[in-house]
């Protein structure tokens, strides 16, 4: 064999961007949603969904005309169930229709999390990568899917099959537009809020059993609202920021999204992801306790919890075979091992790798027996 | 307005890949394969073309059963036509047919440019991507598709509309597959050599001259070949490495690839990338001709090194509109300037900015001018 030759390839990449919290985002004075691209007129492509065109439609039409950008703003339905290859592929021809300089002309991407997933993996994939910027209008959004740097939608029944890494250029962040959401889901968002709460928390966890409710009453627009919404982005870029390529798979953050994979992409059409997440959480917490992980007073408090906010775990949804066939998509995901985070008390974690299905099938059978005699007097936890 | 939160991510990643000569790549004394992922058993997934299968699909077989590896071995039919998102979207449906762990069971790419930019976007966006490792197995591939970190596929009448830059785990080059190659293929491959020789490697440039018609009557396989061909890998990582995610929009490597990227898209069926990326190449060295940055003499060496090397300009499929369209999707595509190399000389490039649809028109002229009279004694240049 003749010399061979060999080369290496290295590069450093530098990633940031900046989570920028501002108030009347829509005000023409309001300079945020242009700063970040060029300034000199120039186009945005923008996407709303359903519920921001409503609402504020006419506001961005306004504000785009008043600072001299040719703005062509497209409507997006949102909803699980749009989280599609058609969707995804629609967009890029509007994208196609509307040219737009590669770098200084971000996309901005205003709506849930469905929709902010959706358009990230668009930006992430459009001439290999364009700038987006992230305007989150649910809760869902605002603490969870606008804050990382995760895109995705679902193919082939399956969750976030298809998506990227992709990294915004900024996320503005407007907690006014919390105001219009709708009460299912103000809840939807909650449960995420929950699951950070439980796993890396507790102080976190006793605002939620103090102010969570009146929160969700006031769409966070108080004082202690603001409070737990800046502590929970805290939280997540805590554990996202060191590991946010995922380099680590066992992320205390997926508490909650093992078993609802398999929930989520079945029951599309009935079930939000918060919705499907607390049905994990809930599942996982007497898994915990079943383990003697967690002790009877913690795994009261959880449920206790769960019920003073109003958010109601759907357990007719519950499903032994859609949940322990996600958990063994996630051991593929997870590169061969369970890696399950399950609380070990109030704002703490352990990871495990030795579920089995008599565990969770037990665990499900605990959890609709609860919710079933929940006006009964017994402490099943 | 109240004190208003704000954060900041920041992360450095890290992105190294090996690019490993090898020979006798599919003999099972040979670990090169497998040496990147889990050597204990495991999976892998295997996507090759009608080309390799019908050469090595046994030999594949063979390779993975004597190591103890699960293989499914794919076959993806090749060709631009195949640049399709119902072959990417098969793909992913093939992969869901046959988990493999997220981390530590690469894919493997074995083929043409087009099968490793499509596989690459499977593996860049699979659960937000997963390892892949190339193997080129045509000479376009070798030198160009398989080195750089750019995936894609065409969608809505546009070359690589959609993809990503995603680092491959490794690449492996094995000279010997370019023994079956057809002659159009192996051409196909010359005029991306061409293209590096003109716009920064004049040494090559003589090489060409000296030994490419040798070259491609033995594949590669002489002393010569293989200096040229480890020549050009090196001068396309001197160009790509420091740039590895195009944040520097003017780019060198993108010689002769703009103007073809309109042929290539309208002329699927009928031009191999090489194909168009020769007409560009023609095209740009008259437009240089004309304004004066290039001289007779070095004009002249480029079109008596085409002839020589058997590659010959399609210019039938010459076409003004496609071509200027394509340039105004690149000034997009680059942010609102034109970035278009241009030889001033043999080896040497300069950007230019201000070319003209006349300008454009004018060089397509010549160049049919020049091959329907390419018998003649006139010096064109």
């Amino acid at each position: 064999m003749s010399t061979l030759a060999r080369w290496q390839v290295s590069h450093q990449r530098s990633i940031s961007y900046d989570i920028i919290a501002t108030s009347a985002l829509l005000d023409p004075a309001n300079s945020s949603l242009l700063a970040a691209g060029r300034v000199d007129g120039g186009r945005r492509f923008v996407v709303v969904d359903e519920q921001v065109a409503g609402y504020h439609g006419a506001a961005l039409e306004s504000y785009f005309a008043q600072h001299g950008i040719d703005a062509r703003i497209v409507h997006f339905s949102g909803g699980e169930a749009a989280k599609t290859v058609d969707a995804y592929l629609q967009l890029v021809r509007e994208l196609d229709d509307f040219p737009i300089h590669r770098r200084d002309e971000p996309i901005i991407a205003i709506g849930g999390g469905v929709l902010t997933d959706v358009v990230g993996f668009v930006a992430g994939s459009y001439r290999r990568g364009v700038p987006h910027i992230k305007v989150p209008t649910t809760l869902m959004g605002y603490v969870d899917a606008a804050v990382g740097i995760k895109t995705g939608i679902n193919f082939n029944g399956r969750k976030n099959r298809l998506g990227s890494f992709e990294p915004p250029l900024q996320v503005l962040l407007d907690r006014s537009f919390l105001t219009t959401l709708p009460l299912r889901h103000m809840l939807n968002g909650m449960c995420e809020i929950l699951k950070l709460a439980v796993i890396k928390d507790a102080a976190l966890f006793a605002q939620l059993e103090h102010h969570g409710a009146a929160s969700i009453a006031n769409a966070f627009q108080d004082g202690d609202g603001g409070v737990m919404l800046d502590r929970s982005i805290s939280g997540m870029l805590e554990e996202l920021q060191p590991n946010l390529f995922e380099d680590v798979l066992a992320r205390s953050v997926d508490f909650g999204h093992t078993f609802s994979y398999g929930l989520e992409a079945h029951y599309t059409e009935h079930l939000l992801h918060g919705e499907a997440v607390l049905l994990d959480i809930a599942v996982s917490v007497l898994i915990a306790r079943q383990r003697g992980l967690l002790d009877a007073a913690a795994c009261e408090r959880v449920f206790t919890l769960i019920g003073t906010l109003g958010i109601v775990p759907l357990v007719e949804l519950l499903d032994i075979d859609l949940m322990w066939n996600a958990l063994l998509d996630r051991v593929e995901h997870r590169n061969g091992s369970q890696h399950v985070p399950l609380p070990d008390g109030i704002g703490r974690c352990v990871f495990v790798n030795d579920i089995t299905a008599a565990e969770l099938s037990s665990a499900i059978t605990l959890l609709r027996d609860r919710t079933t005699r929940k006006n009964e007097p017994v402490l099943e936890c």
